[in-house]
């Protein structure tokens, strides 16, 4: 007598994808009930190469205009269909993926592994084009800030975001519902090259916008308007409204995700 | 009795102008007849500021869709127009300009200054991806080449540019007119970050699409097709047909020009 056959966990492949975006055309990562986003420009590039549908789970969301070089996401492949090597599938997906899309790795990994969940930390990029002039080849991918900027007390106050802090001055409430606001900053540097600014943030969580809300809240220390000492009494006002403004979507690149 | 009065060199100011421009959308720098250039869009922001029109005189010619950060040109303004400082100047220039064009310099020079004439040398940059998946950040300002290069050899074959030399080998023939084709390049560096190649050269003068002619065939000899010591006998050979293909245009940027 034959057994009846479920599908199990063994029974799917899953793999892991880097995927890197220019967002300037996506609302975001992740899928939207009427805008075009990346998830699913992926998983349309799946369903061209797969009888059945297929979900990817991202690692972080990611705003309007953010783009990535190290997105992560996991996919479930059922064994039956599995044809391909992770190398030729990579292929495969790109020669499917509009131009402002990539993936520049897919990985086998064992199916528990996740994403989102096991995410150790992330690491964000933030340009600023600190000239007179806007430097046009950068115009998609940095702030024009047009005000000379300091960089040594733009790092003092950089300084002040490091360790285990409550970030609720730094976010933009996505909703009305009581959110735990304490995340852990391990690096937050300002590196200039003559008129570029870097600004790169290493953490275990952010809260939405909140890269962009430590950005803006540097430009204003950097211009001289606010002192690199008032980030301290900033962070314990926790409120939005007391930081500096948030730093547009369009300079901002989600750089890695630590696992 | 009063003298006639006729425009004199004293009566005008001369400027040097720094450009710099994504040349996605131009058909290069110098004016056409049908197309649209960066030096038309330009003259078209002098145009919107002062009474009479202006011509501006380029260093160098840039074919369609190379970029720049550092062209040149100079401009006369009639004594009698001048009414602003550089600096007031760059700053309503680029409010005429398009976003893909900035000027981010704007200097006084003596009226001996000529933009081409006295360029002692310029610089130019090759930006080529070298992995499997293009980087979307990348697409418009960098050639993808998939297989992979060896820095090494391509470094060994850069030094065979080096010195007083005749280019015929790597440049397209413009017109059927005889042309000195003896250039002396004094920098062929050839830089790699991961996946990302940068190739510097600098000379004190180019031929037309010599600088994609060299990077086309360096390409060729990073991935085995050709070995370096070759390149002696292809500049030998005079002749655009044995050298390696054209690297494309957007690939390319005018960083700089020396006097």
């Amino acid at each position: 007598m034959a057994t009846l056959h479920f599908p199990i966990m063994s029974d799917t492949k899953r793999l892991k994808l880097t995927i890197a975006y220019d967002g300037a055309n996506y609302s975001g990562f992740q899928l939207q009930p009427r805008d075009v986003t990346v998830q699913q420009r992926v998983e349309e590039a799946f369903l061209a190469l797969f009888p059945t549908p297929k979900r990817i789970h991202g690692s972080s969301r990611t705003d309007t205009g953010v783009h990535a070089r190290g997105m992560v996401a996991h996919v479930d492949i059922p064994k039956s269909e599995w044809r391909m090597t992770p190398y030729k599938l990579r292929l495969a997906l790109n020669a499917h993926l509009p131009e402002d899309i990539r993936i520049p790795l897919v990985q086998a990994v064992p199916n528990s592994f996740h994403a989102r969940f096991d995410a150790k930390g992330k690491q964000y990029r933030y340009y600023i084009w600190n000239h007179a002039a806007m430097d046009p080849l950068r115009r998609t991918q940095a702030w024009h800030v047009p005000k000379a900027l300091d960089a040594d007390r733009m790092r003092e106050a950089a300084a002040c975001f490091i360790g285990k802090k409550n970030f609720e001055s730094f976010a933009n409430n996505r909703s009305y519902k009581m959110e735990d606001y304490v995340r852990t900053l391990t690096r937050v540097d300002v590196r200039k090259e003559g008129p570029l600014f870097t600004v790169i943030i290493e953490g275990d969580g952010f809260l939405y916008k909140m890269c962009r809300g430590i950005v803006g809240t540097l430009a204003r220390v950097g211009e001289g308007k606010l002192e690199p000492r008032e980030i301290k009494v900033i962070l314990k006002h926790r409120d939005r409204r007391v930081a500096g403004t948030t730093a547009p979507a369009h300079g901002l690149t989600l750089w890695k995700v630590f696992y």
